[in-house]
């Protein structure tokens, strides 16, 4: 296995299995000079953090995370600054139940990693999932908060807009929403409505897919490149390596299938502050691989998790035939916790292409 | 711009412009022994060819590959022995008519790269599209045809199964239809719908867009890694590097956000030959990012060009508005011709992680 | 800064300063099953901690090494197997003395990095030279000890040739005696010239540089690529990165410069056991970037550490003439403590080109 | 064999054989805006090319590079601008004489890659060394003229300052005499020396090693990285990967070893212009991986060529004792033509490097 770094300029490397002693990342080619706080980082953890609602696996992590190198404490002892060397940074197990995976160890579950590990790698850390468990995404999402200071005034926001059948409507979408609800939801008549599904789904042990939308505002224009590095590539790339994902979009995405040259061309007129202004946002942000200026919308399909309590057939490492029923804590929809981690990964591809435009270095910048 | 090149162990570099002398790859990580004709590569270049029907660009283009290095003629002066050395390939462009792009040199055409690439570079060769053309992707074909030779057995191929609203019926699936029609169909009673309406579009000098689906059949299991080297994150990533592609699924895809966990599971049992069978294929042969030895099914969905005969409006280099009608020679739907391409892609990444897995010498193995 | 990350399939991240919590590094790529001890680990460590002997700095750090990820430990709870997964090692930084430093914070030590990172950066972590210390090798020595258990039965091993102007004599070459003094001294004659020439050095508060020589046997033909990943350049390159290192030979290096093409061939004949033979290896182990099966060899040359007791003219950060003397504890040669880093650079570099050569998965080799 | 790539966001990717119909790179990541013209890469080129005196090969190369791609023409028919895509240059090989090497098909020259290429790959282009040959370099050169546009101002000059065991005298360095002469040599006495030396050395089919200077002048501070991207190891890594380079040093390299710490130190003073000012350069401009803005100084040695005439020792591939004797046309010392090869390795690693400094667009910048 190998390969656990993603970037160019601005690279991570995540480490760590579900029921090791630690997990973590080191973050590699952040400028200096930037600034942020514990609390600041512990804010995006808690969104991805297990345990926040009955309808997310009930593991309690607090998931903090201690900052090993690559900073210098002010003397207010809260300010980290960046030195421009690599952050690493850590978080600790502290909720393993290793003996809930005792049965797992030697069979495979439909749907999951079990038999593609073992048969790559003929040994396998069934604990949790081992390094394929979902637990891997916190440290993406920590990397994430680094990634967001590099490009100076951008935000990236993710949002559930669809569980199983039920769409958000559009028209209802209320940012100050998706704060007040457990599943990231920016429509205020739709959260009841999910809140009653996923309550029967968790109850029967079932398990269900989602889409999540992650918008990044403020992006600036001329990042990318046209062919092998297109911004859109590289994103698509991040968002299709989160556990689970089976589907990316940008802007209209599939729904371009269908549309016409005319009704997609996104028009431009001369805004009254004498810069460019697109009439519509078809494309998402992204022009031939390089951001337009505009918002970058990109939207992903999470399957349901595998990890269900009804029985299903399956195989053991003998070449048994069994029924595989998951016990352990598992989501009811992995959809949910993977916005944080889809806008972390969105922040990374921006920041890294945001240093291939400008440089590397703060003090010359 | 920069990183025109793909792979890890595999790697190709592409470089040219729609209107210059010639396009071409650098096939480099091909390992020795691995034979070819010169026949074999323009069987494939056929495919993606300008001018093979009324529905697609009536530029005149022979595509004839020209293999610069890397291989040994044999003595019967037609199969051609890969030597392990980087293999270039250079195709001349001919029928170039600069001209008609005159009127596109200082206006910004509605959804097309013009105006970030300017934004970006601040020069660009409008000629064509220059580098953003599609002409780019001959190369990619090219390389296609080599990674195909990398992978014993394996075959990769494409069709469309949308176009417009008007998607086939996947009862009707005949992968003999493929080569009988003009749009890599494979259901018989789409053929006739697919022409009557790109002949309307074609006429009103519209675009449309369309989805097509790259099924990769006899690929080792075991090829790709769990986190950030999945080999749906690569097939994803090449995928989206090509022109106007705007959104990728695998196996299910976006469909899954609708499924159960149940019905998501791909059950297993062993089948008569004493090998690990699985009874369906939702994951589209790759779970945790490792192929399980199923066929791969990727997908992806192509917006419709944006060079059409109606005017839309738009600004020009120094801010003017503008009315943009772009005529020239142009494909109503470019997902046509994506076809060949998005299986070079596949057939690419396939091939790096096979080398990844197996190693690179061909004689040590 | 970016960057801090080393090879193509055996990747070792490198993160951590001088006077941080801690340091530590992530490998990446290393194949499943193989098993190593702790003790095995520290036994390297404890070649290049510090503290050892009178002739290198007398800072205490036990360089614990603590495996965070990527194994399983056996039952014995001795043996740790890894299983693909990204192996993490985190050594804790324990007997700092930041005080020691305050004057070398606004300070530039001629020939130190200080200069050069207050230029680029704007910030440094003057502590203890933070990211340049030669701390951050211990992480490499740490990343070796895995990398030789990548290639069965390869031997790595570092001695020094020559201290200031004194050099070995090679006809006394004896690797037992390696073991039995402070300097990695192959010849036994040496031992006490090097004992009363530091000794002097030390007592001055003078530096002096050092040649070493890294001998690696046991590794198999065929590893490298003749133009750029040349196994002799990939070693070239990390022992260059090795703090403090201006030079960098392969076989005669510099020496070849003076030679006949008669005197240099390397002349072959068949062995008695059926196998080719070379009569001679000024090549050092590498012919066009590939590994012959000779032993390789490799010297790298380090220079006097620049922090000295001597005043030198330097300035400071606002442009004031100032004379810098450098107290803290340091080692008069840092060559010394090299021999044990390049040692584990030369193991990384073989181990990378293993793994291109043979792939990546155990389990299926 | 892969990886014939080089740099991080200055990509070089060079391809071609010895005596194939071309060979020829593409250079990646080259911003938009630089100008250039044909003369100006010719008159690179011709310093490399054989032929030129009777002290090198005879081939008869013209060495025409043709840009296939990545730049405009002004209307004056003469100058190309980059536009940011990549350039690919073709050089034709019009001078072959395969016929020369049919006895080397099969036998294994000692001290050149023909052992290690038939141990890999198990098929080797022996017509010329073909891959190994030295005629992969002219491509380089080529890529060496783009990195000098791509750093303003920026000067990179090679010299020789040894053949055999005859060095200058520095004293005696004068630059103008460079051009004077066909060996590179800086010392007008030496000339005469090494005239007579390798008229004698030609004379005799011998061949003999020499080592090269490389200074490169007007180079920003700040360029580098602390650890594994140190501007050093690049230069080091380059150079290593130029054929029959067996040693590499910057600044006083492996004379460091001799030196004491107060000797080595490069002390600081303020300059009259208010800038920092070093009073010497022992370092050879990079402290702690990072360029100084002094000269850059890098030295290279060269074995002597294996092709000679005396009759060597060797086995052919069916493992036959054979006496081996190469005819054709072989450069008499292969350091002359090194010169202009280090020169465009030195070049390339700092417009890479400049380039992740200052980032990839022109125009943002």
């Amino acid at each position: 296995m190998s390969h656990n770094t993603f970037g160019h300029l601005f690279r991570v490397t995540t480490w760590g299995e579900s029921h090791g002693p630690a997990l973590g990342c080191v973050v590699d080619g952040c400028p200096p000079g930037l600034t942020f706080t514990q609390d600041e980082i512990q804010s995006f953890m808690d969104k991805r953090k297990p345990g926040q609602s009955r309808f997310v696996t009930q593991r309690r992590e607090e998931d903090v995370v201690k900052v090993l190198s690559g900073v210098m404490l002010s003397e207010d002892g809260v300010t980290m600054t960046t030195t421009g060397t690599p952050i690493s940074m850590l978080i600790e197990n502290t909720d393993q139940r290793s003996k809930d995976y005792g049965e797992i160890a030697r069979r495979y579950r439909p749907g999951h990693a079990d038999y593609t590990y073992d048969l790559k790698y003929g040994i396998r850390d069934y604990r949790g999932g081992g390094r394929s468990s979902a637990r891997e995404t916190a440290a993406r999402v920590a990397a994430g908060v680094i990634a967001r200071k590099v490009v100076p005034g951008v935000t990236v926001r993710g949002v559930l807009t669809q569980i199983g059948k039920h769409k958000i409507n559009r028209d209802n979408w209320d940012w100050a929403e998706v704060e007040r609800n457990p599943f990231f939801c920016p429509d205020p008549a739709m959260v009841p409505v999910w809140e009653a599904y996923l309550d029967e789904i968790r109850k029967s042990g079932s398990s269900i897919g989602a889409v999540i939308e992650v918008v990044a505002e403020n992006v600036p224009a001329g990042l990318g490149a046209p062919i092998y590095s297109k911004l859109d590539q590289d994103i698509a790339s991040l968002l299709m390596s989160i556990n689970a994902v089976k589907g990316v979009e940008i802007g209209e995405g599939f729904a371009s299938a269908e549309l016409s040259g005319e009704e997609n061309a996104d028009e431009m007129r001369m805004g009254n502050d004498g810069k460019p202004l697109f009439l519509s946002n078809h494309a998402g942000g992204i022009l031939g691989g390089i951001s337009t200026g505009q918002p970058i919308v990109a939207r992903f399909a999470v399957k349901p998790t595998s990890s269900i309590l009804t029985e299903r057939q399956s195989i053991d490492v003998d070449g048994n035939h069994v029924e595989v029923r998951t016990k352990g804590r598992h989501d009811p929809c992995v959809g949910i916790r993977a916005a944080p981690i889809g806008e972390a990964m969105v922040a990374c591809a921006i920041a890294d292409h945001y240093l291939r435009d400008r440089g590397q270095t703060g003090k010359i910048r």
